[in-house]
């Protein structure tokens, strides 16, 4: 098996583009990916996309992205695994460079939620659930995560401030993010105070809707002499699912996936998880945020919420985590967030975080779920 | 790079399935290829579809289907590629075992289409082309293979009898198939008298709408041992793409993808076209089946549909092609059809095809394509 470089690095800001379609995203993103690193022609496009259907009555982005890049001939698919599929797109060409099938892919996440009216876009995020269970019975997205923020709060006391505390921190780490969503502070007060879409989540408890297309080239170490640009190893990427839905599980309050998920990629890199000095945690509703840093391992069960109000998450003296504002500052365009974790990482890594670098970090984990930790796909990035 | 072998296939019947969900129909076909080899315990799944967020407002195939068929743990995701994201879930996986990073698959393709109302299945399948382009303008897919059409017997003075051949020969290669979804012969009058759907084509030149799902294990060599039934090799599989929209292209009459697909799928086969004794093509309309078979190079430029009235491509006596009924007879489920076409091939290359069975072959060949030859996908399977 060979080593995987990420060579560049490519995004749109997320937030409105309503003057821009889907394919304008992903082409615009694309570009600059491909831009650095000038001299790598890739042999594979996979774009990582969830409802891009119901969305913008397009499906066939491989092909049409390959074309809008000038990339006619370039075999190209869609992966899809709901809010996964930018991770699960990445380990895709991960997997194809590091087997040594091609030397180079370029991989592009993109997702444009804007343009459906709040009904739908509920509707086209729960296609991620059972559509003849839990659609049916007429439970929301945002309703499921509630009913699991509930429970996280009442199994170990987790008070409303405590789970306050990822969207407090991602709202402060987005606002020197160029390219983020949301680039203002928020106080605990604005969270609790801010309105209740699903109790016991407020609105500052969830990821925002947003547009958004994150890229990047990867390459083999046989082509890596070609970039010019610093590189960042992808040292490994797994994936795992869970049990369907939250409440079919044992213990709802066990994000499975991500524990099986991070525990093969760190075995598979050699590494283990208090090496890890970068983390990108798919912090969409915050007892999500919580549950997928215990299931890290990096906090105890049922303490996230508790250890991130106390700064142990913090980019500045903690565990750098989320510093360019997670899914809840940056934002959270679906089928893009997977890439734009890695990206960030990446620049990170590379020291090219400007305002928002973190100090001295040499090994990321990036964590991407799918559902509420149905599918998860994990990455381990190391500096070179 | 490993051999990779075809283990079990499963598949359901296609056409109306009012009483299944598409999470049914998935389970059914999965069940049925694992069945066929107890001793493998796939370690990916890979779903084709193209699009279930419309059908059934239902993404985040991988997972809901890795849970149906009880195999919750295992990485899984989907691959969409419009028409042919069956083949290309397929070639995911091929290449997942060729190179060494796991030993068993399940490849299963799924579409659930009957549950759509006309103008709503025309719109689904329409988003194979450009959103902001050809369907803004108000095409549907079948129009613009009509205007394909039209060129094509205009350019080589093509008759309507000359058109109506591959559909007599899908309907008559149907009837004995148990899981067809029109077991029917029809004759040249029935072609040429049926309804309009968009000049010059009529309703039996279009492949039907029909539910459907098929499935197959496949296996590296390393496992090859534990499976009890017969093995196909898959020699190679690969893809290509064309310029997005046929309008755009140089030569229209060219289906560009296809070619350069087959070009390097037997090139990494080691076999010439010569070689193939079986054949499955993707006859979504009765012009796109013969410009098919005119870019893998079994007839000249302008003679597919001429040659296949003579009988070249006759299950008894020609190059046994669709000896099931292809797209037109067997019927046409679009993320499953790629699927259907390497089960039906598996069949035939291992004696299995009961009243269907071609004779003497062991090579077969299979194009699956999405969008007008926007993207193809050719498999070469081998008789082990």
């Amino acid at each position: 098996m060979r080593r995987v470089y990420v060579a560049s690095v490519g995004y749109t800001t997320v937030g409105d583009h309503w003057n821009k379609s889907i394919l304008d995203l992903a082409v615009e993103s694309g570009f600059k990916a491909l831009a650095g690193a000038a001299k790598i022609k890739p042999e594979q496009l996979v774009v990582g996309n969830m409802f891009s259907g119901l969305s913008s009555r397009q499906e066939h982005l491989g092909a049409l992205v390959a074309n809008g890049l000038g990339l006619t001939g370039l075999p190209a698919f869609k992966v899809e695994a709901a809010c996964a599929s930018g991770g699960m797109a990445s380990l895709t060409a991960f997997n194809m460079i590091r087997s040594g099938q091609i030397d180079s892919a370029l991989v592009l996440g993109v997702e444009k939620m804007r343009d459906l009216d709040p009904g739908e876009i509920s509707q086209a995020l729960c296609t991620a659930e059972s559509a003849e269970y839990t659609q049916f019975f007429g439970a929301s997205f945002v309703s499921l995560n509630a009913m699991l923020a509930r429970l996280y709060m009442y199994e170990f006391d987790v008070t409303r401030a405590d789970l306050s505390a990822f969207p407090v921190i991602a709202h402060r780490n987005a606002v020197h993010a160029p390219h983020a969503q949301f680039r203002k502070e928020i106080s605990y007060e604005d969270v609790a105070r801010s309105m209740i879409i699903s109790d016991p989540l407020r609105l500052l408890d969830c990821a925002p809707v947003g547009d958004g297309a994150a890229a990047m080239l990867l390459v083999s170490e046989d082509v890596a002499g070609d970039v010019n640009g610093p590189l960042v190893e992808i040292a490994s990427a797994e994936s795992a699912t869970n049990r369907f839905s939250f409440y079919e599980r044992d213990d709802m309050l066990d994000f499975a996936a991500t524990k099986l998920a991070a525990h093969k990629a760190l075995k598979s890199s050699g590494l283990s998880i208090s090496d890890v000095d970068y983390l990108e945690v798919h912090d969409a509703f915050s007892a999500v945020a919580s549950l997928s840093v215990e299931a890290l391992g990096l906090s105890k069960r049922g303490q996230g919420a508790r250890d991130a109000r106390e700064g142990k998450y913090d980019c500045d003296g903690g565990l750098a985590t989320n510093c360019f504002g997670g899914l809840k500052g940056r934002g959270h365009p679906v089928g893009a967030t997977g890439i734009y974790q890695i990206a960030e990482t990446y620049l990170q890594l590379t020291g090219k975080a400007g305002e928002n670098q973190a100090k001295d970090v040499s090994v990321g984990l990036a964590q991407n779920i799918g559902g509420v930790d149905t599918t998860a796909v994990v990455h381990v990035l190391k500096r070179n």
